[in-house]
């Protein structure tokens, strides 16, 4: 630790910015698994995938071995706008906890999509425009990915077509409005705009939707017109890339301030935050350069890493999108009413999958109300109102600062606080009323989801 | 200017920040003109304010000399937390509208209150904690204000009471839902806790309360619980010292680049946000330092400044409250349902009325419409979503800088951007489904209004 008094907040200047992303899978071992045709069982191609996605985002995908990729001009001006985002010491938080330990968190909210979703949503709204498209197609549940991209297809003057599960385009208007307010059109899903939603809305009417069934409708939207493809918020290796952005601004401030973390702590549903914040510091790992706790944390209601099985499954509840390699509770899982909708997906990154697998990071779960009191007890004295996701890894942060109490140890906790809750306020009123409730599903239910995984050769 | 490259964000650094306030009456020739006590239609006395303010709180409202004051380490250290805010070049606006003119906003939306208010709600409630009280009460219309608060008095552990007109309280849950997120209790107004609410209750039965029924109850709280104050987020003279650190900053950012302004832009409800930005600039207006131009934009339903009168009015509906010299439409002018709550006030800070009545500011009304095509314009290019409070200042700035594309001039224009507009999203709908409309109130509606201003000797 060098003498430099460190500030409340950590900025980096321009110039401290980094300029490429970091691509973790050239420094793993044992690289992840590709992903899989559905039809054939067999690697997709650079080819199988361009007709879904961008060219050079297939490029992205299948590059596991440059270590860094540079980021073009035109994304670097678009971070200038809300990067880099502070790293902030929790004083107010440490004090209230009475901990020794240091702890450190890098807030991604300071946008208005809310959340670190932009990161990867403006790479991929940049691509498309490269590649001479006029629009993207996606879908979203809770809204911040929709969010997120709606505004990068404004700045970069696309069209943008969001599928939003009706449940939610009815329950939650605002976020809705907010796409509306950035020029996407946003479509319940599902809808009569596409076959797939006509053949479901046919066979299930009056049917509220699903994730599964909104990236049916924009997979086909985007694949049935001239000049459209699909984009994703999180899962795919192109997305942690373009997410390594946090970890590096991250790893630049504690850099800058010679403080060396002994853990890291992320909140995981697809992997697009947690794979985003550990990449350089996993990459040290992976290099044999230093050591670091990792730490994912999860819903106990949804609960991929710490009781599925590491297997190869499908993206989508409606196994239209490729088999991926990873911790699954299998696509036919449906994760309860958990508020933290971001976090509800049955499957995770197979680049965080196969670390897991290697040891090279733990994973824990928390159930619900716990979150929301970790959220309440942060919103409290740090300022920030936390999402329902971001308060997971707040939870596990405030565990270890406290055990740190009680073993007299000063570490230094760096966790990361993906975005902001204003959109979630059903929750938190639930939770004021104490009407929250937990859920943590049965053996038999996960037994039941593993039976529906594919039989695939290894 | 200096060869220094002009970032997209000028952050100051800790030790530029900041350490006073700036107390701009102290060097206003023409003072504002002193409160009335309502039922003598004398000064207000230090002693006649104690009984609903803090002490220490009056000292500052009452104090028109001392031009500097210390702003306490504790308050510095809450400062911290979420200033200094950014001064913003709005390059992508610029380009945009391919105007010469430069434009720079100082937004203070990145905090959880979503607006500038956090700024003077932590000093009132710091001085709360400090004269040893146990709480504090407040009235809150469109929940920035009481959010702000609940904040504050989160961070002292102070216990806050906030009464929120009933409309709001049921047609704005999530507002209501982060105050008690933050330990606040929140009353929807008209109530049976207070003999003023019971009152209005049986005259008025199912009525669904306005502000001046919310502060009449929020004031009735304080003077008759033991330990308790009330206080207010605008309009007094206090407000506007606090508010001295927007300007403040703005002025030690634009000068850390050696930028000089050629006009200071604002929106304008009760004058906190406006009073705060302009403050030094006005200072070096007054001393003869330098000149500038200075607008206030008010909505054009509810034109203070532009149709109002400078006279003698009570400062609430209910007329509990003291009177101030200022521009009003009378107390008993109901604005219409402007969707920006903040800036439905028929009144005005009286030291922002004194300036405007000394020629050394300049008004603007707007109409709604085009304020909220100027907040989806800014939205969509510089990625914040503006609370349409703000998108008036907005309005001004880009109208200004289209003037500057018709004459070439490359003039530089600096805008308050208050606020985030998320929990302002039925009103987008509207606009985003064409259902907006504007309105002007006619000369007959406020000469009824100017009818009602009491009769005051000069």
């Amino acid at each position: 630790m060098n003498n430099k008094e460190i500030p409340y907040k950590i900025y980096l200047e321009e110039k401290e910015m980094p300029a490429s992303w970091y691509n973790v899978r050239a420094d793993m071992k044992n690289k992840p698994a590709p992903l899989l045709n559905p039809a054939t069982l067999q690697p997709m191609t650079a080819g199988d995938l361009e007709a879904v996605f961008c060219a050079e985002l297939v490029r992205q995908e299948l590059d596991d071995s440059t270590p860094y990729i540079e980021i073009p001009r035109e994304i670097l001006d678009f971070y200038k706008m809300y990067r880099p985002s502070p790293l902030v010491r929790a004083y107010c938080l440490e004090k209230k906890l009475d901990t020794p330990a240091k702890i450190y968190y890098k807030f991604e909210g300071n946008n208005t999509s809310g959340s670190h979703k932009l990161n990867s949503a403006i790479a991929q709204a940049y691509y498309a425009k490269q590649q001479g498209l006029k629009g993207v197609t996606t879908e979203t549940g809770a809204g911040q990915w929709g969010t997120a991209l709606s505004m990068a297809c404004s700045y970069f003057d696309l069209d943008c077509k969001v599928f939003m599960v009706k449940v939610s385009y009815e329950q939650k208007p605002f976020r809705r409005e907010v796409m509306r307010t950035y020029g996407a059109s946003v479509t319940p899903s599902p809808s009569e705009t596409t076959q797939v939603g006509r053949q479901i809305l046919a066979e299930h009417p009056g049917t509220s939707g699903s994730l599964g069934c909104a990236i049916s409708e924009a997979v086909e939207a985007a694949t049935g017109t001239e000049g459209y493809r699909y984009v994703l918020g999180s899962v795919l290796n192109q997305v942690l890339l373009h997410q390594s952005v946090i970890g590096l601004e991250a790893k630049a401030a504690l850099d800058k301030y010679g403080i060396v973390p002994d853990m890291i702590i992320g909140c995981a549903g697809g992997g697009s935050n947690l794979g985003g914040l550990i990449s350089p510091f996993m990459g040290e790992k992976l290099r044999g350069e230093r050591d670091y706790r990792i730490i994912a944390v999860e819903p106990a209601s949804c609960p991929s890493f710490t009781r599925g099985r590491f297997a190869y499954d499908y993206c989508d509840t409606g196994r239209v999108c490729p088999l991926s390699k990873m911790y699954t509770l299998g696509s036919g899982f449906i994760p309860s009413a958990n508020h933290a909708g971001g976090l509800r997906y049955h499957g995770m990154s197979s680049t965080l999958s196969q670390l897991y697998a290697d040891g090279l990071m733990e994973a824990r779960s928390v159930e619900q109300t716990a979150v929301f009191a970790a959220a309440e007890q942060f919103a409290r004295v740090e300022g920030i109102l936390p999402a329902p996701e971001s308060a997971h890894a707040i939870r596990v942060a405030i565990d270890e600062a406290m055990k740190c109490k009680e073993t007299g140890e000063e570490k230094t906790i760096v966790f990361g606080l993906t975005g902001t809750g204003y959109f979630d306020m059903v929750a938190y009123e639930k939770y004021n009323n104490g009407e929250m409730s937990d859920y943590i599903p049965t053996d038999a239910e996960l037994e039941a989801g593993f039976a529906g995984l594919p039989k695939v050769e290894k």
